[in-house]
């Protein structure tokens, strides 16, 4: 059997300064028709920025979707036309006043295929400085740094303070590194 | 500075099967207005099972909000009232005709906490066994099983055909496992 759907028509419901709505209906495998809800979304980076202690560089800031602060690694949309590692050093820049000397890819993933074509591209980076003159943070932004050991991002993921998935990612990374390295941090 | 925003009002702009789309008026840190676009999306479990050869159980679907057929590791939203390990044993069952005898409650993440309050409660299980009379897969949904070690799995994230986040987690939870374990998979 083949996998496809063919949309047989579609609307767009809602088009804002973030996200698009648009309900479409399709027909399935098996022939007959279903509505699917699909939200379009700007790709965007997140940095798994690691200091020469072995800890993660984190930002606390509010998130109204969920009604309260919470603590991320720095991310951020990847403005249209730009290049996606010039996107992460930029975000790393205005959210931690950090720039970084050695980038690594990671991986690229989709946060919820079922509904949602929103992707990240995850980076790596180390050899961290702060920059004298940083870009300035978004107005409508306000944000904290901190810088967490593993043993400590571990407690906030246990505390709920760490609860979005790119961050209990880059606690899951810098623990399989240091695994690796023989450090158990 | 404390962090919070305060809704001065709200709007309902869409109420789905699947989602809602509210837009919010918010005062922010510095006293003024901004826009909130926000996703209210049902919870939702995924499953890490992991069969007897250290193999991930996988389904591929074609999802229609990226266009394309990928594998994931099995998922679904939990329904009202639904206990989450219930929901991931129905899922798992349903998905895979599935079921397993030792269950572990992993991470629990918000996909994209900055305009969605979508949750994941991640699960790994161990001692599976084909259910004989399995309950039956949602209509609209065409799915197919498969079992990959983890070097398989690493390359099917290189080639893309594995590129959702949950599942990018799985290969490294299970990568983790290995090497805690002393075998390099």
């Amino acid at each position: 059997m083949e996998f496809g759907e063919k949309t047989l028509s579609s609307e767009v419901i809602y088009e804002g300064s973030l996200l698009t709505l648009e309900k479409q209906t399709v027909e399935i495998f098996n022939g007959e028709k279903a509505n699917r809800e699909i939200i379009h979304h700007a790709p965007a980076v997140g940095i798994i920025a690691i200091d020469e202690d072995q800890r993660l560089v984190l930002v606390k800031q509010f998130r109204k979707a969920i009604e309260r602060p919470i603590l991320e690694i720095p991310a951020g949309l990847v403005d249209p036309g730009e290049d996606f590692l010039a996107a992460a050093q930029r975000e790393l820049e205005e959210e931690t006043q950090l720039q970084a000397e050695d980038w690594q890819t990671l991986d690229k993933f989709y946060v919820s295929p079922g509904y949602l074509d929103e992707y990240l591209q995850i980076y790596s980076c180390r050899g961290l400085e702060t920059v004298s003159n940083p870009r300035p943070q978004d107005a409508d932004e306000h944000i904290e740094v901190f810088r967490l050991s593993l043993s400590e991002a571990k407690q906030a993921a246990a505390s709920g303070e760490i609860c979005d998935m790119k961050t209990i990612y880059a606690i899951q990374y810098l623990e399989k590194q240091l695994l690796k390295e023989g450090n158990h941090g």
